[in-house]
């Protein structure tokens, strides 16, 4: 019963199986590779434009060398405070940035809006002494598996170019926000005003990959420099690229994704039975973050079950997280919900 | 026949065997499972002393990360002027540490010595006007496919160590040079004074993987930081790891290498029989740097063999490059003579 | 009538005085004059301990290349939400330390305290997905013109020590602070646990000039190096230490303090005559917050003097800050008085 | 006889006449002051168009931040090997930057031009293995003493924008290159294709005191929020504005410069009548590179002369360096060619 987060487990065994045929053969290094090729097709397609996309083996990778792409050293990157760019990547920002800062905003539900960062801007426009507002970046899903519907993101993205700022997703859980908004992958990324997308796929079935979007294909240039200069391109790229492709093939990325968010929902629903269970947030992905009485927690962590207190005990509950994944045994969730409410 | 490199093919049966296993079950990530820490333990074998390893993706990561914590931002690392930190990273080196300067270094067979870094020291050694001299860096087996020996690297360390530098092993193609010195590990290291080396596995069989490896354990903090922070620490962890457990399993590692040195010691004799033919290079490692006629060239190229020019024509010869890895076909070898020849 | 700033004066006629006999003759350039030595020694006589000294040209140099050298690329620095350093320097800290993080803590009056502190570090100690805590960074006095008691700075310095971090003091304003305090140096600096200290001068008389202090010397290699790397050794050094001397001579930089002092207590009590005028903060150096009536406010920007508005205005009031220095004129504190009165 | 360095002696009474006066009276500061617009106007009719000028303090400070603002992170700096951005700075501008390579090359008399160039470029076009042409950097007078004629300038500058480089033109001894060549300032500047100007002012009778002048306004503003980052904006602007001010002020920068101009012409000729001295360099500007027999340096060092070594002793002679200022007294030289001489 692991329930600690989507990159618990490994990979699915369709992705496997692509990456086992890549390896045939001998092809040109460094992405000048067919499969390479064939993903940004896909991504295309998926996304209904013309567009560039770089493989990269991790989501810090995908995200920090975006926001220097897309940010100068003098610059800031308006964000939630709970973002994982701000508290999970050990300031990668900041250093691929060469000094930018990160402005932290709070939030619902992990979520910012046009006037939470209009509230903050005046403080970033009194000339050289603060960072040029340059970025804004939010995640979707978010840290709290909650989503940003179309036209919230579209109210993000006009704030932000009113500025004179870009606007960037950290897609890591994309597909299961795209999943659970039945939406065009478009409709939440550039119809909506994004410029640029960190692409996930590790957590949600491959090994190491994720794919960084550009809808303007003018920011290729810099982006190919500063991944190579990051160590981020691989020789053997195709080995990422087949990832990819195996992901994005027949839908299956989405596939995994609505396995992972029904579980989530299964198990929300199954937990607020409980007597003195409440939902902290709404679930809208693959995450649940949820009050639970101290003794249901007490009978999962003795049957072993894996997860994190998210917040410190509070009247005989506590709040936790749970994550489910494209590979977490549907047996599990009805053990977990069995143990929980006994 | 493609010699272009030995990243051009992909990855042997065995690894992709012992990754595929590896994908099974929930992991802690990020390094906290067990596979990891069998490869810390492999290699502690392998070079006989406590140390301590990081799985990172690419070569570029290694050494950069290496030299980052070895190497204040207002240090300077001494290098061979055609080394791959030098001409083949896009200053990723400089990037990582926050401003180094490499300091380029002529020598022959792209080998440094201690009479050539002493040469150069009192530039450095003005007060601040210049970096300190903080690191040396070698490579082994060499860019042009030549081997540093346990004595000449013992050299290196000790010129090294009495001027305030610490001294980094780029090991990309370690694994061909142990296989052709016939010593142990530890005598081309740190029993010869190497405080870090970039351990390659991807050029001899791996998808993406390499080791940084610190014989100072007191090193090992400042490197997991750097890792994490630039975007080098990936969440499934042990597919990284895998590969290395892979690679080292049964001296595996030995063995490919071994097979590639072979053909490249095959190859190097063919081509000598060819009117004209001359090695640049001494052939001790999977590398042959060659002059042969352009009629041979012309006739190559014609029959789809890849493989790089690496000097202009000059009276009706050219130097090139020719790789041979672990899965180069034997066969390759076989016609890749009989057409030069012809 | 200007109020707008402590650095809205030019320089003292002694320090000027000092500087033009600088200018004598032919010296060692980069540092090694004797007045750069002597400037040491006087701090050394000054702080009652031996301490290494680097004269710098502007606070923000003093402040980024102190904190550099404390904190590691992957570091943070805790300081106050409204500090220098957070707030009004571009984030040079952030570039000059490769990435460190700036953790922005919240307290009255501008200052922090060790629970202050001890409520965040949780946050920063989970490994290597945060930046490693590594300096805390308080300002004396502080940007809201507050004080820092010795035993204050102990407990601060204690909490900081304890948890493996440096303690780093702004003191742009440090000659204020010293003279309302009314103790020695040594008592709110190292006797405190102070590790290093940006000395201010040019707020109070200097043109531009400020001393980075390091009272564990062992430091002083890494600073040295840091500060020609960042353009901030001057090559004709003995015009920076020139005004040092002069500020440090006879007092003359506690007299100043005082007198800028002694004019902010004026003024404060002045204003306190005023219906409706409330102080925002103790006034216990040389800056004034303090609420005022808007007909007030409108009848002092009317004769045209300089200020700045600090809060909105709220209630038929607006909070204003009020800074005075060395050279503000005495008439000026009662012309402004009498326009606001009336 | 102090002929170690140009910024050996102080400053010149007429600028620090202008400093005093700048002092007087309360203005705003960061730059808003009416002597930094001064400046900018005086500029811009000495070079006869339109520009956008930032006083530093220092050299490095110019030469770095203007890099920085030429060379993205991922770009490549061509210069000559002996240049102070390459030899003296302590890989300043890798800092500034954020990991920029400077490519070394070499040529006569500290010298570059079009074919050197070429000849590099090669090396540089290979994708993203390498970083970016993207800035030549030329010095003016060089740190040989030699000059660039606007031909010679006008055919780098050619080369440099045809290949998609900026040119950059260090011009720490401009001063003494345009007194020497009797040409206007922009017939080595703008007009020969130069698009920055590192503008200098310390060595010719400032204390701290350099432009980075950008012919292109449109490169200011991310300039201006380097330099503040960098801790290179004075809160009180107007006293290295003062200095350029009487810098410029009634021709007096050109008449210092052909006056040290002029004394070095005078020790060379007077050197050369030493048996067996010879010029290593054309002297063009305020510098002398000279061979001197070593009984005559062993007479001069004897009495206290000043000057450095800048090649070992070679059969009975050493190459010295021995270099001019504007407070040079004339009895210097004189005395200095008697004791030579002698």
């Amino acid at each position: 019963m692991n329930f600690a987060s989507d990159n618990a487990y490994g990979a699915s065994a369709e992705i496997l199986a692509v990456l086992i045929k890549a390896s045939e053969g001998a092809v040109a290094s460094y992405g000048d590779d067919p499969i390479t090729a064939r993903v940004q097709e896909r991504l295309a397609k998926i996304f209904a434009r013309d567009l560039r996309s770089f493989p990269v083996a991790t989501g810090t990778a995908a995200n920090s060398l975006i926001l220097a792409t897309l940010c100068p050293p003098y610059g800031a990157v308006f964000c939630h405070a709970e973002s994982h760019i701000a508290v999970d990547e050990c300031a990668a920002p900041e250093f691929f940035s060469g000094g930018a800062k990160l402005v932290l905003l709070e939030g619902d539900g992990a979520k910012i809006t046009p006037a939470i960062i209009e509230a903050v801007l005046p403080n970033f426009q009194r000339g050289v002494h603060s960072p040029k507002p340059s970025v804004v970046s939010i995640t979707q899903a978010t840290e709290l598996g909650t989503l940003y519907t179309p036209h919230e993101i579209r109210a993000i993205a006009d704030c932000a170019h009113k500025n004179g700022m870009m606007l960037h997703m950290d897609g890591a859980r994309f597909a299961n926000a795209l999943a659970s908004l039945e939406c065009e992958a478009a409709d939440i990324t550039w119809r909506a005003g994004v410029d640029a997308l960190s692409f996930g796929a590790t957590k949600n079935g491959a090994l190491c990959a994720e794919a960084a979007i550009f809808f303007d294909p003018a920011m290729a240039k810099d982006f190919e420099y500063r991944r190579k200069k990051g160590g981020h391109l691989l020789s053997k790229m195709r080995f990422i690229s087949a990832q990819l492709d195996g992901y994005l093939e027949d839908d299956r990325w989405l596939k995994t994704a609505r396995y992972a968010n029904a579980l989530a929902k299964k198990l929300s629903v199954g937990l607020l039975q409980i007597n003195g269970a409440e939902l902290a947030q709404k679930v809208q992905a693959n995450e649940i973050f949820v009050w639970l009485p101290d003794a249901s927690i007490k009978r999962l962590r003795k049957a072993g079950a894996k997860f994190y207190d998210w917040m410190p005990p509070q009247d005989g509950r506590t709040m936790i997280r749970l994550v489910t994944s494209f590979a977490t045994p549907e047996a599990d969730v009805a053990k977990l919900l069995e143990i929980a409410k006994s």
